[in-house]
């Protein structure tokens, strides 16, 4: 009896802990697999609203929009998760409004992850007169000049008001023209802001990332990296890159700090890159990867393929009948000719940067999922050596490489 | 064996002429029902790019693109043909571009129906510096101020080489402010250009719509519209309206015109207008429609709804959770609430005109679309008589109406 008794209870624990489990699946990223050759990882990151498959690129939606496209071509390109700017949906259209709407995924209508930073960044590039205090930046927004402040405090609380899934720590983003006892303050400040932002209450399963600032200075990088790992993040970032530095340099900054990261949490390069730049920064051990790129340039009438850039208002296009990019199956490629295309950027159609948006949203998604294919086969080192051969970089990255060879 | 010969030769004959109907089946307008209380009408109108249902209403696709919306985008919204500006097309991309193309329809990727315009509207209010001559408008380019010519021996090639369902005529139309000498002059250029026009070699299964001009003058009028027809079109558009003259005087024009056009075949008034305009319009005998009106006004953060038109931009949308118009089942609709596309269009996001575009032009095609099921019902009487009741004009149109009444 009462060992029937013991029985019922273990069963009825059992049954307890695979409620909880199956209602609350662990948020956690696993190491699927990491290439033989290259430092590249695929893994599965679960998030709060979905499953996340790495190495993975997030297209950047500032002000609660993804510049040009809606939540259906997002879809399609292939998007798994898009990022949100704290800074900007902090001033517009503010926290009143989408804590109303019920957080950002129920205001901007989408449902699958989210990441927000923390808006460290832009308060450093964007603020208009700002005064760095203790616990955070008093500035001016860079729209009405009213006085604000972000702290590691309040960038959490804006985060978990965002309903994000995964928040990032409010950092000290210095510029590429930092001066060594600037950069040492910034990572001071980064880590103790980190410190701070992580005894901060988080919204239902939202994953927080901590932030390694140090520009491309080693023993900076190894010190941030080492104080922010210590803290316990469900993720590293590497900050203080894509801030108008050489491509060299990005990459000897992101060098420096990958060893001190964890190899079983994701690692995510901020504001990275080009399609090249980021099958590089795969081979180098990085997961995740944002930038405005794909829809900013669109705007201009470039279009990415796996070869490099092409200007499609040029007038080399003029009489082109093929697509953007032969092969590819996105709406574009599939509807419209770069003649076409090329019409419509010049007598400023909107549907011309539109489609050039879907095209290059599509090329960084399914660039990152050819990493993935590639991963699962074993066949990253190749691709990735392939491509990089294939892609001819811009003029400006050539130029910086040429500086450093010499 | 004489009989049998003649018999022979009559079902050649037969066979001969089935094979020539089926290959180029009979392009034409089927008047399906009249209303029995207002003029409205039922139609159908078969081109060589498949069958439009009337009365209809005509997205403006004036440089090759319907502004804003892709192509899917306007099937959605039940689009059933476009219009594309003869003018616009001629200067930019130019014939040669789209006659690589092999036609408007490939170049634009749209398979349905297209009606183009003939340059002539444009020629007169866009052009700088123009000289009228004898057959046509010598004229600079409103963009580099290049020297050209239109005329009636010119649009129709243009639309011959654009590959239209439908070409317009070249007509001659003057400003709202026009003199009675000068209505009376550019009434006599119209008719004679319409012959000119007549004359001119058209593309396979193109069909070709005269324009009746005369302000709003009754005289004027009724000589054009006679003359017009008879030249023998395959439908009769009433221009020189939407030429900047108050509402009530836009009515007068058509109902001044109208008696005069034969009852079997499509009646068509130029640039108009607001849904409530349109449903006034179908009441006294009009079956096509074009306006740039829901693109434009969206681009401005204005929608329209069944009861007039909102500005969504409005502080009053602020915390609004509801979508532009209660249970439209458009895209927008379907996805976004007034807070967050008023959010978009504050900040300029790309996607909160698009989504405004996306859902006026789907409330001009749907009004349509239930005008012709009230015809088709013999309840178009009582609809016609709801609509108007529940639709608030802007105030501009209210004021003309004081202006009229008083």
């Amino acid at each position: 009896m009462g060992m029937v008794h013991v029985k019922l209870s273990n069963l009825r624990f059992w049954v307890f802990t695979a409620a909880i489990v199956w209602l609350n699946p662990a948020l956690m990223f696993e190491l699927l697999k990491s290439d033989t050759v290259t430092r590249a990882r695929l893994g599965r990151l679960t998030t709060a609203h979905g499953v996340v498959e790495t190495p993975v690129f997030m297209p950047v939606g500032t002000q609660g929009s993804v510049k040009a496209l809606d939540p259906r071509e997002l879809d399609e390109v292939g998007t798994q998760i898009i990022l949100g700017n704290t800074y900007h949906l902090f001033i517009r259209p503010g926290l009143d409004i989408i804590t109303e709407a019920g957080g950002l995924h129920r205001f901007i209508n989408w449902s699958k992850p989210i990441l927000t930073d923390s808006g460290g960044f832009q308060v450093f590039s964007l603020a208009k007169i700002r005064k760095i205090k203790p616990h955070g930046v008093e500035f001016r927004s860079h729209l009405d000049g009213s006085l604000l402040f972000l702290g590691p405090k309040e960038a959490m609380a804006i985060q978990r008001t965002l309903g994000s899934d995964i928040a990032m720590v409010f950092d000290d983003c210095p510029p590429h023209t930092a001066t060594a006892r600037e950069l040492r303050a910034a990572v001071e400040r980064t880590i103790r802001w980190a410190g701070e932002c992580r005894e901060q209450p988080r919204g239902d399963g939202q994953m927080i990332f901590g932030i390694v600032q140090g520009g491309s200075n080693a023993a900076f990088r190894e010190e941030c990296a080492r104080a922010i790992v210590g803290l316990q993040f469900d993720g590293y970032a590497i900050g203080g890159v894509s801030v108008g530095e050489p491509e060299p340099e990005m990459f000897k900054a992101v060098e420096q700090t990958i060893p001190f990261l964890p190899e079983n949490q994701p690692r995510y390069t901020m504001g990275l890159g080009t399609p090249a730049q980021i099958v590089e920064l795969i081979a180098r051990g990085v997961d995740l990867f944002d930038c405005v790129l794909p829809t900013r340039v669109a705007r201009n009438g470039t279009a990415f393929t796996r070869k490099g850039t092409i200007s499609i208002k040029g007038g080399a296009y003029k009489r082109d009948w093929g697509p953007i990019e032969e092969g590819c199956p996105c709406y574009a490629c599939r509807n419209f000719t770069r003649a076409y295309l090329r019409h419509l950027l010049n007598v400023n159609e909107i549907l011309g940067l539109r489609m050039l948006s879907v095209h290059n949203s599509h090329v960084f998604a399914s660039v990152v999922a050819d990493v993935r294919t590639h991963l699962q086969a074993g066949t990253f080192a190749e691709f990735h050596c392939e491509f990089l051969a294939n892609y001819v970089p811009t003029r400006r990255v050539l130029a910086a490489r040429q500086v450093i060879h010499q």
